[in-house]
């Protein structure tokens, strides 16, 4: 393609400019990050996706966000703990990637990012299942889990306070293992730093990482894994 | 297997116990982190580990643990740049992934830490690729190579600085990006942090992370997604 | 001018000290930092400045400061996104810069930082345009704008996130580029810190930096810049 | 004991004021803290320390503190992987405390701290033991030793890189465990401030933790609980 | 017990693992950390645990988890100042612990994280008591407390700002002290920073430390010292 | 006096043990924090202080702190802007120290530092004065106010921002200068943190610091200052 | 040009991708940064870049690096203070700027960051002057020169320490005020932090930032603004 | 005096401005900080200080620095522990200040700093004395001085590690205190930051604090102190 072939495909609206040559190179549309934008930018930009591709994933969807998106596309699927809306296309898409993607969870308190991802995850067209609240305090519940774990081609590790989990996953499987650091925590966890950290040094090799509360980008990594051809 | 049939695959030397259970867990032996270790105790782990598997891959090598491999394992290969040390299996292995990791640098200075990950890649059965010295400061060398971007299975993306270059290639294509923060750098780049945080915070999305200056890790990421069944 | 003569430029209120030399050093009138202020000193400072040159810049200005200055000055131009407030002098200014001020936004939710270095430089005689949602990780939307690019007599560039976007710009071109970090983005941003690091450490060389979300100073930068004689 | 009385027990050299009260409120001497002190000074010291005690125990000894303690104390223990220097008194004291102080180590790196706190707890009149390189990367190193943890009256943790151990340890037993952070990493593990973030957020109840490479600290502290009476 | 018996101890919830394994592991159940969960989880969890055990304790509490549980359970103990609920086992257990657990606070501020260590040292079977208000500026308010100081088995000293007071404790006493560092503060005590670096450096052997704010980590800690067999 | 004597002047409530020895080892009353109180434990301190000294001074007291103040202390002196309540004996004592104490600020916005500041030093006996807005943007707006500069005995300058000014007064004056940094800024002014370290790393000599926003502080130290005999 | 044109200009050694199209993006070669690079790899750019265009700049030259270039071009100019090297095209080229560029330092310790400024402006066809040691705390020494000051059409100020001359200097002029911090201090200077933070936060307006110690940057910034048309 | 005046005592050499008004303004000549400064630089300052006023002193003096300072003037005082040379008026001067600066140290380590500070103060006309090695964690060793405390006129407390000790000596005395954080220590103290946060967060009210081991600014601010008229 030319250089005017791929402008003509940015569209300009006063406070955006939507790429719609991404499909081709990142496998999917634009991702709405909500935060920072108003609720009729938010709307106007969805309405310009679903016109363009018959579906949007908005993330960081605040209340106002989710009943702007709610009352104007009332068959969107809008997940309260996740703040995140997804319109799927109709009919839906059956998943496409190779395998499971396993979203695992430390503690109750880590299910918002582990909800983000796991909506992200099946509307980037992936097989997404749950494993919650096996923190390594009582290892026991994670290793009684231990088949699960190695039947996922791609493993999401969601974890808070001393992020220790992806480094014990780390250990028991080959797959790839992504680590999610979440802000729970109080004091010295430094809103999600101290499990980021702990992630980065991990003793287990060939731990990837995101940002703090990423479960958007988690499950985009992993959907590029997944999706591997 | 039972706890005692795993108690019995690990070996206890005075200062180390070596896990040869790791095959079955992780695909690949033990991988020997010299830093803070005797060159003698670095000796000591690599014969074990050549008794059991027929090979080793020592990281972290200063001068004085690769002289001592080298003395020791004649054959062996010592990247100097990368610090590295690895004795190949005799005969040599094929590589068994499923596709190409390319590994990409920002910039000459970034040259040892992509040392580290090609070596490690290719002692884990990966097929290696290096695009040298394609920051973002001059776009056009970048942009200039997009095809080969877009024939990798897996990318290593190698930078310091600013860190910006994951990102960009990030958009760039479909497959999965690995991004690496090199120390290189001063003032207000603390050792790598800065481009540290840019990755962590990259707008590319599914982009994932590992340690500053942790070739290793990125490769041995690389090699479990590209080992992916 | 005798140390006397700049001595009575200056006007004691209770609780401020208002320089009326200012005009000779910096070719323009003190600004008003909103913040820490209350509405009624804000007012008060603004009817000294206005006698005094007959016009007033205030920027930070929260929802009081707004509804107060408003109410006092009903012809004053009130910019809700970007939180300032202009009473333009009667009849306007003409630009006297010597080129174009481009401010370059990488998404939408940088917009409110980009309006206050808008409306900032216009208040000092600065002819601007606005380039608005060009991040990175869709690099053609910037490639396509290359030439409104290399028309401007100094860019501003404004990027939270990982704050990539001034090395790529500051490749293309050769005038001054000015980068505004902003608190856009979440976790391990910092509230801008990431930003502003990537910035600083800028692989494009000639780049400057002002604080975090400080519109207001790259515009003033600008002004000094495009006033050079 | 009056003030003079105590006053009295305190003996002033020209560079130290030694404590000769501290038996009677600490149930030990002073330890000689070497770092910032010339080897004269610590050999003063420590002729003052055996003259009241028959006894000293010197920590953070650089190779001229240690030779010069050697030279004047031939009968010390000289511990150079722990940089410690222990005077038994004649004839050896019997440990007192009321179990086995148990040192764990997560890899062979971490083997300095835990040394100093190694022999820091027996010259306190503890029984140590030791249990090495059962990080959790590998997790069935540990597991295949709960019984050798259940049995320890007080548990030491040493740990560098991502610190996780200690949680995992506090998961499997009611003994009091102290988690020691080392500096052992790179990166983003600065200086082992990742690690001690870890242990202060850990997600197993009731681990505390001392200052980084505090080898000492700790198995002060591990004395302290095992001479409760 | 084979993994299998361990496995059927894990009551699996939809948004918990509730560990019926921990009283033979740690010497007690699982503590509900309610930060992050919804007062109907909180109300459950506890359910849950009265089902098998007779008792909960629930840390963390804020007003609206303290009325759900207060409302399921009339007879809980909720403690407004240290946010924490207790419903004790009926009849109430005696203390079992060898000695006294006694909580030593710098300043009146510093009382919520005391009023935690209190009732989760008391709900863990230990026998409590308060001094308080004692802090280094005025060292005479301590040191007529010495007596006091010297019966307890275990001291929990809770000090912001500079957080000197273990410092001092430490010196006073052979028994274990733990150190609690608190976010009471301003400027540059960052949210408790100041005060948990102070300790962490204490000049005084064998201090350990928690996290800020962690008056739940103290008690849990103590009680596993107090109740060293 | 005896250890006894002393512990008879320590009045011991439920949550506070007031100290009534201060007077004699510091000059002056305990001083009530009010942060982190409740307002009726802030008015039974100011009752007890009140009964045993005739005044009191509060700091940190905010909307509820002062009512409660205002209700039980009719005559008390309560100053919105500073947080801070005087009640004053009756009659007024007059100042004691040798000189005048000079309150500078760098601009309106550091006014309410400024005031505690002013409040602080009068309660303490010492005459007070204030000039206010000469940062060192406009460097002529301080050096017209250089006679005035050198007429004060103590000087304490509170500034935020960059924190420079006191760098330029104390290269003006012979007299002790006590910088006050405040959180007045944005972006990377991080609390107050810039000022703080500018004023820490002042090249002009001399010049000593408080924590952020603490001009309580500095006037506590102005005021022993200027009693010094 | 087209992609395959750009592409030409690219010329790949096997560490590094020479980008030959940089002078007509920039006005200017690429710059050496020495730091990482052998004098090796260092010497053979350099020598690409002077068959391309006749001369080098090589700045963070190290001493083996200057003895390198110096061994191979004996007619480059070394600045041992500034570790820089300026092989200058044959004739010699005149400043082609609209004006002055001044160098400003606050202190002698300053002049290596100052040097590598001043080398660069002057290679990039400056017209260069210096000023030096007129740090704020003897402030007179900076308003002597205040008319010096008046005359430059860029002005670097080079500070480290409090970092505060920036804003002093910026407040007398109207030209553009470009900001170095230097390593130059201790203890809380953090190798530069506190200067950058004092700059950034800057109370004169439009003052820009560079990295600490960049002179080259400051440089470069410098360089683009005096050759705005 | 007119600005005139004060332009012809700079004295400008080619790397410094020397400013001989400093002892008007400041009450003693410039002090020659040596630290980035050739040791002949120093030596020519020194001579132009000698010329002028017949003494210099300097501080942060390495190796190279004193043996060109003592090779110059065989008469000067060089203080090797402190790192300081002072050339004394000759005859020599008597103290002018009010009462006596006694400097308190906390331990042997921080020696160094507090010889800077007593050089200093000796330099700049006052009387000193040392108090050595008392800090807290033998609280009694510090108590049994409370006589001595009392009777200084400026108290400098010098503290590394926890930075505990200027808190109880600010709670025992009326005079002004002057605490100076040490670099002694490790791990979590870096290098200093843990006893300036402590220090900066003294619960002792009117405690000022300097950087990190600046005991010639500790000298300063006290000589300043006690030098007031």
């Amino acid at each position: 393609m030319t250089t005017d072939d791929v402008a003509r495909l940015i569209e300009r609206l006063s406070f955006a400019s939507l790429d719609h040559f991404r499909p081709q190179t990142q496998g999917h549309q634009e991702v709405i990050f909500c935060s920072g934008k108003t609720p009729s930018q938010v709307v106007e930009i969805a309405e310009r996706l679903v016109a363009a591709g018959g579906e949007f994933l908005a993330t960081r969807a605040e209340s106002d966000h989710r009943e702007a998106l709610r009352a104007r596309f009332p068959s969107a699927d809008v997940n309260e703990l996740g703040r995140i809306v997804h319109l799927a296309p109709d009919p839906p898409t059956e998943p496409t990637g190779r395998g499971l993607v396993l979203i695992v969870t430390a503690g109750t308190s880590d299910l918002p990012v582990a909800e983000e991802a796991a909506v992200t995850a099946r509307a980037l067209r992936n097989q997404v299942e749950r494993l919650t609240d096996v923190g390594v305090a009582g290892i026991h519940r994670l290793l009684s889990q231990t088949d699960a774990l190695r039947r996922a081609a791609v493993i999401i590790v969601v974890a808070g306070m001393d992020g220790a989990l992806p480094s014990v996953v780390g250990g028991l499987v080959r797959a790839p293992v992504i680590a999610v650091p979440t802000s729970v925590g109080y004091g010295a966890s430094f809103g999600g730093v101290a499990a980021l950290l702990t992630m980065l040094n991990s003793c287990a090799s060939g731990i990837t990482v995101v940002n703090i509360d990423n479960g958007f980008g988690a499950a985009a990594a992993a959907s590029r894994i997944n999706h591997q051809p």
